[in-house]
């Protein structure tokens, strides 16, 4: 149900004609109150696409009243056309539900740099419309996919509320966020400020340590949205732990569905002298095209993790470092430590654990290996 | 003859058995002098190897005598045992050559994590020795390649004075240098610190520039030795131009042998508001998997360009964004330039510019495309 899990929420998903697949292509989630409170977290790229800029405008007053997500269009690049277009969007959007513009987000998602076939995306936004209802959650997780070969959706069960989400991305997840489209909603009564707080907080732990291959788009929108329908005041650090547990469940699946990975990784830096530096020294590993191409070829390569690390400023001595892949210590005191043949690489599930010993935070970043098939869907797929 | 054009050196390349190949593995440059004056850059990754740990301290004096270059083994993290045995190498060339250790540089490359083979490596030193001439370029340019498929080598003739070069390294190549192993020799008269601060600029300005999947290992090295047997006194900005062509030219050449690359690619940013900017952008487009994927499709993706340049903090306003691929204005204004479709992406050269519109400054990124090849090599060649 995801989306549509919250009381309050009514959601649909409609085949407007953008995708040269004829799979449906166009998702409106409306929020129906009592309150329409949202927070949203935007892709940090300079180069923004016009969903983004309308969006970004529209939450300023932590208000959202209804969603409208396409696939099968980037808008980006496409300047002041491109954004009269998002801008038309919502004004229809509005029109049908008796709504204002300025209180529906809008997000887009496929190749950057073309025109939206508005003549399809109006008339689509009216079936949308037509057909919202409140069990539409996983109708309009289906329509936000792109070359996500299944479709996202997650559930929070709290004391008197529910959260409930949908999210579309594979591959080209990074820091920051990549093409990368989340909705998330909440039948809990909490304020825009608590939402920001908290989506804040899960966002950093979850979206943003998932890092496929290190590329940040220029359309990533995580939006939440809060109906207050169940009348239940959660406690924000409380709402914010379910909202972190179901960020990092989307952010799992995310990676799952990376573009043509065999090998599911995931990098702990443990004992780090910050979470700052945990992240770094984990995130470095995560970056580094010949690690990722060792696992897919099912080698336990630690000298590799050791370069990776070795670039980044988190404090460790070179000669203290350890390195578990898959419980084998391949690599102790910054030395070669048992075998790397004793690792089993063939599980799709990788876990490595960098002990800098310099303290006690730790951060785990998941990424995927880099295969063939990556090679072979972004050469020949266009986004 | 590359390392024994300039007059005072002699060098040669023998098979001491370190590379399962049998193919040659093993190269010693001798500087007959007068001088005995050296500069060098090493690899600012913070997990060294060994004789990078010894050589730093061999040049501290700024006199270097000979260099020995093992190929077939990295001799990184291998502890206070790796330690010695480049201690004991360095021993080894001192008493065939009767030198002081301490003026005897060391160089390895190959796989990281295992101890050399010194029972192979020590007679191996003594048939080098042997084998020193005055024309063994060439033969200890073909001793230290690895995944290399040719011998890079170079020469600058300068005013009563030359520079020549060899290197090795294929692929792995980052800024702060990696898995490249570079020695330049010259017969000009130039103090230590002439050397250094030549080099430093010439580094700067060719192998950092060189960046072709943004990994650094444990081993670069970057070598200076000067005779001053021809003696002349050169003009060290004449001087540091003439070395900066080298460098420019053996990174080329570095870039055009990496690993399982279809094309070659030159960013340059230009009108940038400094140069630093400029190398911001252009690496950031040069570390993006996507648009090297997009690259080897033949695809003239120019929004997987302004997504990457989007993700610097370079100035720029991204709807006055140009990108020019092989001649053809693809992005206008941060927008639809002219049809992707016009581009003709079936040399193996590429060239990407990115017109910032923020000042006069620029720089130019070598890297290559992402292939099957480069996946293949990697998963399956342990280094």
């Amino acid at each position: 149900m995801s989306v549509t899990t919250a009381k309050g929420f009514r959601a649909a998903g409609v085949t407007a004609g953008l995708k040269a697949s004829g799979t449906s292509d166009l998702a409106l989630v409306l929020n129906d109150g009592p309150l329409k409170h949202a927070a949203a977290v935007f892709t940090s790229n300079r180069v923004a696409a016009a969903p983004v800029y309308w969006s970004r405008q529209v939450l300023n007053d932590g208000r959202v009243d209804a969603v409208l997500l396409n696939s099968g269009g980037a808008n980006a690049c496409t300047g002041p056309e491109g954004f009269q277009n998002t801008h038309a969007s919502a004004e229809k959007v509005a029109g049908l539900l008796g709504l204002s513009a300025t209180d529906v987000a809008v997000c887009s998602t496929g190749l950057i740099g073309e025109q939206l076939p508005m003549e399809k995306l109006l008339p689509g936004i009216e079936a949308a419309a037509a057909a919202l209802t409140d069990d539409g959650g996983p109708a309009a997780a289906a329509a936000i996919m792109t070359t996500d070969t299944v479709a996202k959706e997650a559930v929070f069960a709290g004391a008197g509320y529910s959260i409930g989400g949908m999210a579309k991305g594979a591959g080209m997840l990074a820091p920051g966020l990549a093409t990368m489209l989340v909705v998330i909603s909440t039948d809990a009564v909490v304020e825009p400020e608590g939402l920001d707080t908290a989506l804040r907080d899960a966002v950093r732990v979850s979206f943003n340590r998932a890092d496929s291959d290190g590329c940040m788009s220029t359309n990533d929108t995580v939006l939440l949205l809060a109906s207050g329908a169940s009348g239940s005041y959660p406690d924000l650090a409380e709402f914010t732990a379910g909202l972190a547990a179901l960020c990092q469940e989307l952010a799992r699946a995310l990676i799952g569905d990376a573009e043509g990975a065999s090998h599911d990784i995931a990098i702990t830096a443990v004992n780090a002298a910050s979470e700052h530096d945990a992240e770094l020294a984990a995130r470095a590993v995560a970056r580094s095209n010949l690690f990722k191409t060792a696992i897919f070829g099912n080698d336990a390569n630690w000298g590799r993790v050791l370069s990776a690390v070795g670039t980044t400023e988190a404090i460790f001595e070179s000669d203290q470092l350890n390195v578990t892949i898959n419980g084998v210590q391949v690599c102790r005191n910054g030395m070669i430590g048992d075998s790397r043949d004793l690792v089993d690489l063939t599980p799709r599930q990788v876990n490595v654990e960098i002990d800098l010993r310099a303290g006690d935070a730790r951060a785990t970043i998941l990424t995927n290996d880099l295969t063939h098939e990556y090679v072979e869907e972004n050469s020949a797929y266009s986004s």
